[in-house]
């Protein structure tokens, strides 16, 4: 794995190099995904059945859309117990992690019956997304579904490609079924965001529409935004790994290639003050490789996209970090909480050597959604927050009102709002006036 | 003003009415808008300059885009002091509401030394757009600019676009000043919300770009998603009254049109339960109309998108305010507070006769920038929230990694992740297995 000196020079070159791995194809797809939207929004299920038809092969109707009770058992018999279990382990953590994150509706009161406060509400009605293919992940089927579930929306609609035979991957369907799920339909690619954010005959609109997605899921996202609320768009996965000479090279190594096996996009950096540390992980980084299952993954993108980079002091390495505002942060230092507080961008932060990254990806509880390609910087992991909305409360006594009541027809009259102005007064001033 | 009974074909087709004030002519307008945001991501200042002189008619350049000292000094003289004073009071409220918002970082510990976490963290820089043009709010710079401020943001720029004198209207600059924006740039339009997005030699680049706009400026905020964050794209203004018989028909009155007279495509609706209110609210509104400076703006807003609906029970009333999610909600009835607990979908609910809606807009201290169009039903009002974002924190111990490392392996193999299983396998078990 190549190593690079830290300097001004290099960062800029590295940060150019990883914002290229943003899909810039975009436009070529925009066309088609307007078309199927469209297509979508007025003719409904006989639109998406069609498309299922064309895009999966599949033989979708209003009579097997939606996933049956009878399908799911089958499922359950399908999936393997051990993990199974492993899943309801991590539900737990999921859940109470989530758990913690809840705000609750406020209100403050002055003695002249002023009352001012916040409600917080879950989402009526959300709809998850959830890929199909070969790579099946029911660890993010449950990352997407608990936050909504512990947030208290009614109801959740999961949506996801069918086989050629008409069939959900089974794990997919426990997955959600333990997660909570309320119904989940047969549907996938730019039809479904379609379907969710404006309703068919089959298929509930909902408020919201979360869960990653190929080029066209994340396409028609865009394009419903406004129409319903969206999860932020994600990227091509990284990790960040922070380490001074105190860190072990070998779990360093297997840390970054952790991340470098998802795709070749994904990236894999080390930022350490120790040039010994730095040697010994590319060597240990070259031993993993040639073992793992997924090493022409790993191997493009570590060429594409990995970067040794060896820093003169701690205050570079964590100015870097912040600069590259990685999706997956890990601090293995002497004193990782107190290089923590320099922490301004990352959107998940893993403290010490032990706590490797997998670790938050499958069974910790934190969400392993989290934002990528430097968006760090303004957007947060997926959590409660994404599944409820806020309503001001306000409300002013007659006594609470009168002392202000001129200031505000002023500040109304300032801005030329007669109209503001007049409901104020009305309430304190004759009819004649 | 029109009454009209609700029935639930009525409701069907004014919710369809109102919808119908969603700007639908986007398409026309997204080419020319694509074409500035390519060019002032290519050329900076250059083309920004270049923009200002063919929009603005201004002549601006490096020397004087930034607003100096001496500008905001000349602009503190040119405003009114009763104006300068009400708006410092409405500072002290605004402040203070959103202080209460504000969010802790946590940490959860366990007895095995595994930690969890959230860590919440300013945005580093934000730019908050200011429209120019012949109406002037300064109440909404102080509402953008405030909750910034409160969350920690280390630096606010703001952008306006300038007059043809290359001046910015000293009530926004005292208002920018007051609410504490660190650096005021002289550029407007679609331009403006490109340079804050990818930086120009004289406008550094944001994280995240908040403020109301025209079609311009929204189509722009929609192309930068991504690059950055920004807030909710904002639509007309609408209030919904929800009163039974016990209400002031003439402060109802009043308070439909302090909506009305925003624009044309604003709406007033009131929902009651009695007819009595439902006519005398209607004719106090007539009496009303005639006397106010924007009666044509009120007259037009009213018959488009204005109704009285008279309902059979307080229970459908309900039902109808949460289906149109107004952006305001006045509740008016002999128990607002309860009422209010039935309600799911408002960006601000004014509880009793005294909390006329414009008390909100100008004074109270809850932010007046909140989700339109039925989008309350997803979206929140600009609050702290909006200027922070969050980072997940876990840190496990080996003592709490050791018994769990299994299940986190088992997962990851079943998703066919071999580096993951690797990466927690590596600390446990020998090199040689």
């Amino acid at each position: 794995m190549r190593i690079v000196n830290l300097t001004k020079e290099a960062t800029e070159n590295i940060l150019e190099n990883l914002l290229k791995r943003s899909p810039n194809n975009y436009g070529d797809f925009e066309g088609s995904v307007a078309e199927i939207v469209a297509n979508v929004r007025k003719n409904k299920d006989e639109a998406i059945f069609e498309y299922s038809k064309k895009f999966d092969g599949a033989d979708i109707n209003a009579d097997n859309i939606l996933v049956t009770e009878e399908e799911i058992k089958e499922a359950y018999e399908k999936v393997d117990e051990t993990l199974l279990n492993v899943m309801r382990k991590a539900l737990v953590n999921i859940r109470s992690y989530h758990e913690k994150q809840k705000q609750n509706s406020w209100i403050a009161t002055e003695d002249n019956g002023a009352i001012l406060g916040q409600k917080v509400t879950p989402l009526q009605r959300v709809g998850v997304y959830v890929p199909g293919g070969k790579a099946v992940y029911p660890s993010s089927v449950l990352m997407n579904i608990v936050p909504a579930k512990v947030a208290g929306v009614d109801e959740i609609i999961m949506t996801t490609p069918p086989g050629r035979d008409g069939k959900v991957n089974p794990s997919t369907l426990v997955a959600a079924k333990e997660a909570g799920a309320d119904k989940i339909y047969k549907v996938g690619g730019a039809q479904a965001i379609a379907a969710l954010a404006f309703g068919t005959e089959s298929i509930p609109k909902v408020d919201k529409i979360v869960g990653p997605g190929n080029i066209y899921v994340a396409l028609a996202k865009k394009a419903v935004f406004g129409y319903v609320s969206i999860d932020s768009i994600a990227g091509p996965s990284e990790i960040l790994v922070l380490a001074d000479e105190t860190a072990n090279a070998r779990y360093v190594a297997a840390d970054l290639l952790s991340q470098a096996e998802h795709d070749e996009m994904a990236s894999a950096i080390l930022v350490t003050t120790s040039q010994k540390l730095a040697e010994e992980v590319s060597k240990e980084v070259d031993g993993f490789v040639a073992e793992l299952s997924r090493k022409e993954i790993i191997q493009k993108s570590l060429d594409q996209f990995g970067y040794i980079l060896v820093a003169d002091d701690m205050e570079t390495a964590v100015a870097t970090a912040n600069e590259i505002a990685p999706e997956h942060l890990e601090i293995i230092t002497v004193n990782p909480f107190e290089t923590m507080t320099k922490i301004r961008n990352a959107g998940a932060i893993f403290l010490g050597e032990y706590s490797s990254e997998p670790l938050g990806d499958y069974f910790a509880g934190p969400n392993h959604v989290l934002p990528t390609n430097g968006t760090a910087k303004f957007f947060s992991p997926l959590g409660v927050d994404a599944f409820v909305k806020k309503s001001s409360i306000i409300s002013y006594s007659r006594e609470a009102l009168q002392p202000i009541y001129r200031d505000i027809v002023q500040f109304a009259e300032c801005e030329q709002l007669t109209a503001h102005a007049n409901s104020i007064r009305v309430r304190f001033e004759d009819k004649k006036n």
